[in-house]
């Protein structure tokens, strides 16, 4: 089969010219003879490549030097709980925002390990709009403030970083870093797991301000310690080759593209074209989301008549639209449109929606 | 360059027809016109690839009903701390067998998380031999026994399961599971790190006991309890999706090699022969490890002559033999023999070393 748009979630569409090079050199990496998967992660070609896609992405988000990057493992669910453990005491307590699927998850893990206060929370709105800036009852005593700046399942999205104070503010990032450019600086903590912007699944990006990889948090492991993690470059124990060489060919595919800038520039025409396709449909399809809180990455929409829905996923699967069945959490249709789905899948998608509305509506 | 003999301690040498059809399906998967790494781990596609690498690897260790297969993240490492987590209650006890680095590792990971009883040590021996059975101290009230089958830096194995009575068996296999026919039913647990006989870094391969599934450890994160990973069919959170398939591949090329008893039967004839072109070189190269308790899997050697150690690694991969340097704990070389480096290999490096011997000797 050729290849076919793919607006999965996560594990999501990677770039065909990453795709290319990683097959091109598959069975000979680096002139090695041997697969990157078959290097020592102690070998100095991984560890060139490895400082080269940390490099790449420091230059990519214009990370300050008083950050550390780490590529760890567990995807974001592990970090859910790992965060706590690193950055606060068992009777210490941390302030959750609640906007959607993911941040509840995120409220979950991180209850064994310290006191969470649900900050604010719109899932009275059915997670249809964002938790007001003014609405959140902050606690200055918090040892973080955590939020999802972008939500997967719900579709909706900060598109300003929230004003917090001196409380460090930790964003799980995993669907929206690299779209656009971000001010790093705001941040004490942003990780993501990298199968929706980045690369494959197992692989778990963190860039965390240094002063807080000196917090003590409590008995832990040395593997679970992000102090010690950045001590020994991410390679306390092996970490996921692969992955971090499949992202690091993502930086250099981000830079030539023009990087984030450029790529934001792009997100925000496929987003657009893809929510007119559905603002102008004539109520053939809907967006639940309030416009201001509306996601550039993922686009939930339903139809008017669900009996359409499963004409609608088998013949847009045959015009090689694929994976655009919605969460069971919301049903209907859900479109990621993450940096390596180009305007070019969108507006085969659009021209879908259209003739699919007309021979049906 | 062409392909080299690589005998790298992990991540290592991986199956070339299993590289080579990973390359040609790496843009279009299962005719699904998506990379493997593109596809959503909750669709049917990769749902019936990870079931039938299960069901693959049950047949190859013939894995009995009552015990869970899963497919982890973290590396070896990270489940040294999650395993008493998993198992124990703060307030037990848990025994350890320390036969070289890895099992010290996994000590010092435990730690925090319960009472660690070190039942047996050969540090003293400097790990050249294993603690005898009888020497073993063990608590009956231990919530489980813990040791490591083959030592990859010290290069030493048990060739039989140790008889522990009642109390659970748990064992670290990352370096020699997949090797040998195995009674798995002796064991309550046992994980790998997949970088050595399985696939890539970045996933752990764990065989559990369903009773030990049970066990409340202690309040914790729902993503680190295996009885939570086990009743998502450890898909509670994206998992390492690419080291799923090369895993799969994996089983399926051990499948066609005729199984493990017939790779214990190469693995068996690779450590002779190297065993013997150190033993038979008239003490130009020697391997410290007591005969009995000799690695299939890593076998360390020394030069008589240290000075030598240069010119033998530049040479020798000059000649296409990789990844020969000794770890820094043990210093010399190292070889290692996994099910995926080839008889052909073990006798390009026999005969390399031979040639050596004679040129410098």
């Amino acid at each position: 089969m050729s290849r076919v748009w793919n607006f999965s979630a996560g594990p999501a569409a990677l770039p065909r010219k990453v795709l290319e090079q990683a097959q091109r050199e598959l069975l000979d990496w680096n002139g090695s003879g041997m697969s990157v998967m078959e290097q020592s992660h102690r070998g100095k070609p991984f560890i060139a490549m490895a400082a080269q896609a940390e490099a790449d992405l420091r230059e990519l988000m214009a990370i300050p030097a008083d950050y550390a990057v780490l590529f760890l493992q567990g995807g974001a669910t592990q970090h859910f709980a790992q965060i706590p453990m690193n950055l606060a005491g068992p009777d210490d307590c941390a302030d959750y925002i609640v906007s959607g699927h993911w941040s509840e998850k995120a409220v979950r893990e991180a209850a064994p390990y310290l006191r969470v206060n649900v900050a604010a929370s719109s899932e009275t709105d059915g997670f249809r709009r964002l938790p007001a800036r003014e609405s959140w009852v902050l606690d200055p005593a918090a040892s973080y403030v955590h939020y999802t700046p972008n939500e997967t399942i719900h579709g909706v999205e900060f598109h300003d970083v929230p004003e917090v104070g001196e409380v460090p503010l930790v964003a799980d990032m995993s669907s929206n870093i690299l779209s656009a450019p971000l001010d790093v600086s705001r941040f004490g903590l942003i990780y993501a797991g990298a199968q929706k912007n980045i690369g494959p699944s197992g692989l778990v990006v963190m860039i965390i301000r240094r002063d807080l990889l000196l917090r003590s948090g409590r008995p832990m492991a040395k593997v679970l310690r992000y102090a010690e993690q950045a001590a020994h470059d991410s390679m306390l124990n092996t970490p996921n080759t692969w992955g971090w060489y499949l992202a690091g060919l993502t930086f250099q595919w981000l830079k030539a593209q023009g990087g984030v800038a450029a790529m934001a520039e792009r997100n925000r025409a496929k987003a657009e074209l893809l929510y007119r396709a559905i603002d102008d449909s004539d109520g053939f399809y809907a967006n639940p989301i309030e416009p201001a809180a509306r996601s550039r990455m993922n686009v939930p929409f339903t139809l008017k008549d669900g009996a359409l829905d499963g004409a609608f996923l088998k013949e847009s699967e045959a015009a090689g639209l694929i994976a655009l069945k919605g969460h069971k959490a919301v049903g209907g249709m859900r479109a990621s449109l993450y940096n390596a789905v180009p305007l070019e899948a969108v507006q085969a998608l659009a021209a879908f929606m259209a003739d699919f509305a007309h021979r049906h509506g």
